[in-house]
């Protein structure tokens, strides 16, 4: 057959109405908008000055496939003291990439064949299902359920495990629902992994972003993890840092060592000054998350107390990470019924829960990642004009 | 099967010789290296000012996956300016990528499926083939020769077309010969493209490092190619942004289109602070590329003349481009013992003909992005010690 114009991956990819959110909410300015998944906070100035410093340094040079030695060494300070992973070979184990939306990439391409089955949540953050259809190898639900605060069933995942199954994809905190795993969970999940001979992607990107009692444990610091847990780590949401598109993983090493091969033929590195900045994002802003965390805590309670008093939305248990509240619709509608009645009705953008799988059907995902003020205004509005 | 540890995709990866050479020469300090295809320069003032300033106004958050409407703009600016091609929807038919490298990921698995074919040149860059491969798709070389300056013969390459043929990737300037592509040659190549109904990647990362008589002509260009070329293009070479990871494809709006809704699953976007720099690149640094040039040039006929002197090296047809020679070995020696002879005995780093490809066994790359003294000492040291 000659030249078809595209190739079927890329004719076959999901329909997704992002875009077309994102631009309603542009072109309206009196639309509040809780449907990006983007922290409204600039970057830190430490690192715009560690930035502004790497340019006048002339760091504008290419940078080795695993990320600047310097990088590499932060980053496994950083693992060993807030997620007690350790690293015995930082240069062989470690991996700076172009956004952690490359290294989900680079991990499912290093790890499932044409035909073989990776494991994704669903619900689940939306780019899972595709970037594993798009090299022809074969996502495999396993469903998150509401009443329990979308906590994952071992017992499930168990059950749909294969023997093309390569691994499964883990994220916590959750994007879009906001749930923090239990500690439990997890410890179930390696002892699966080990029993099943496969490996977990665990996607960490929320990491700091956990509030009041909960706390995020990192799947790469349990006992007898090291070869079934590739960890992704990103700078775009605690750090505030999205624009800069870089992230990294940390994982066995040969796995890793044949990531930083491949990278030659993504993006060789990301890049080189934010790589410098970085470096500081990892050393020198604890207070700075502790700000926007804080400040995000204040928004997700006063949003959740909100969501409670609106007819036709419930949160059944109230999600305790990330920026994201899940709640249910139950007036009947469909999430992209909801979704369109809350835009041309309140004017507030919300992102229709069907967006992210199957199981996403009769829910909205509402960031907070917006100012106060305008989340009690939206508030308001959704209190009045949901029907 | 259980989980193996690595895809097979990422396990077949070529054994590539390139990070040890890059590791030797940064070992030794006495080694000058002629082995790296990077610009010696910084980037340009003008650019490090741009940058810095849109740190300063905290442009630090996500960008559309397309690229910023402003670069956009720029791009199709420069495009009908530089390239004489035009674009009739900027949005939609222009993508910008965090370097080319990725805009060649993209536009392969954009346009070749599972057991498809693509045609690549031998010698030729090296990821081209390992990329085609990676997505199980098939790379199939078309030879090129040294007896007539590797230029492309389109009757060979027509005799390579089969019913599985998506497309011919086209490089000029090129990497790793020098080659700038006739008119004569492009323009058959069009001819083919139409006739057989498949698309040109043309990537053109050296387009502005031609020189004497040379011209860079763009395919994207000539009459009725409208949707038979994807056009490649980097800032990487003569903007001497590498560090910046930033590129940008131009090509049929529903190819583009494609690769933009296909970047959410692998960087989103370049660099937002990149991308606002590549607008000052792209429209205020037309001199310093001049300048840049002008250098190369000079150090390119030096490292002509001199390679000409050095007995065991010849060079049938002087390039015209990029910053690369590629001289054939006249001593016997394959491509591996020349370029080690040189690295042991002339302390002078090549890259080994053999790594771009089976015909480029019997040659060296060597690159004259190297100051002009260190050229000139290399070539002292090569006269000597090439046995």
């Amino acid at each position: 057959m000659a030249f078809s114009g595209l190739s079927k991956r890329i004719r076959e990819l999901p329909k997704s109405n992002f875009p077309a959110i994102i631009k309603m909410a542009e072109e309206d300015k009196s639309i509040i908008s809780l449907g990006i998944g983007e922290p409204d906070f600039p970057a830190p100035k430490k690192v715009k000055a560690a930035l502004k410093n790497a340019v006048d340094k002339n760091f504008t040079h290419y940078s080795p496939t695993g990320g600047r030695h310097e990088l590499q060494e932060a980053i496994a300070k950083k693992l060993k003291k807030e997620n007690k992973i350790r690293v015995e070979d930082i240069h062989s184990q470690i991996i700076a990439t172009s956004g952690s939306s490359e290294a989900i990439m680079m991990a499912i391409m290093g790890i499932v064949d044409v035909g073989e089955e990776l494991l994704v949540p669903n619900p689940g953050f939306l780019t899972y299902r595709p970037t594993v259809e798009l090299i022809d190898a074969v996502p495999v639900s396993y469903n998150l359920h509401s009443e329990d605060g979308f906590q994952i069933h071992v017992e499930e995942i168990k059950k749909l495990c294969t023997p093309k199954t390569q691994g499964i994809i883990v994220n916590t905190p959750s994007n879009p629902t906001g749930t923090v795993l239990k500690k439990k969970v997890l410890e179930e999940l390696a002892d699966l992994a080990i029993q099943k001979n496969i490996i977990i992607i665990s996607d960490e990107a929320y990491e700091h972003l956990v509030y009041d009692n909960a706390k995020h444990l990192s799947m790469g610091s349990l006992n007898g993890m090291e070869e079934h847990v590739l960890s992704l780590f990103s700078f775009s949401k605690s750090y505030a840092m999205p624009g800069f598109r870089l992230g990294y993983a940390v994982g066995p090493e040969r796995l890793v060592k044949a990531m930083q091969q491949f990278h030659l033929y993504t993006t060789l590195s990301p890049n080189t000054m934010s790589q410098i900045a970085g470096i500081t994002a990892l050393s020198k802003c604890g207070k700075d998350i502790e700000k926007m965390r804080n400040e995000y805590n204040k928004r997700r309670k006063i949003l959740i107390k909100g969501i409670q008093e609106i007819d036709g939305l419930e949160i059944e248990v109230a999600p305790e990470g990330a920026f994201y509240l899940f709640p249910k619709i139950t007036n009947g509608m469909s999430s992209e019924q909801a979704s369109k009645a809350l835009i041309q009705k309140a004017k507030v953008l919300t992102a229709p829960g069907n967006e992210f799988g199957t199981q996403g059907e009769g829910f909205l995902r509402m960031s907070y990642a917006t100012a106060l003020p305008k989340i009690k205004e939206a508030i308001e509005r959704m209190k009045k004009n949901f029907h």
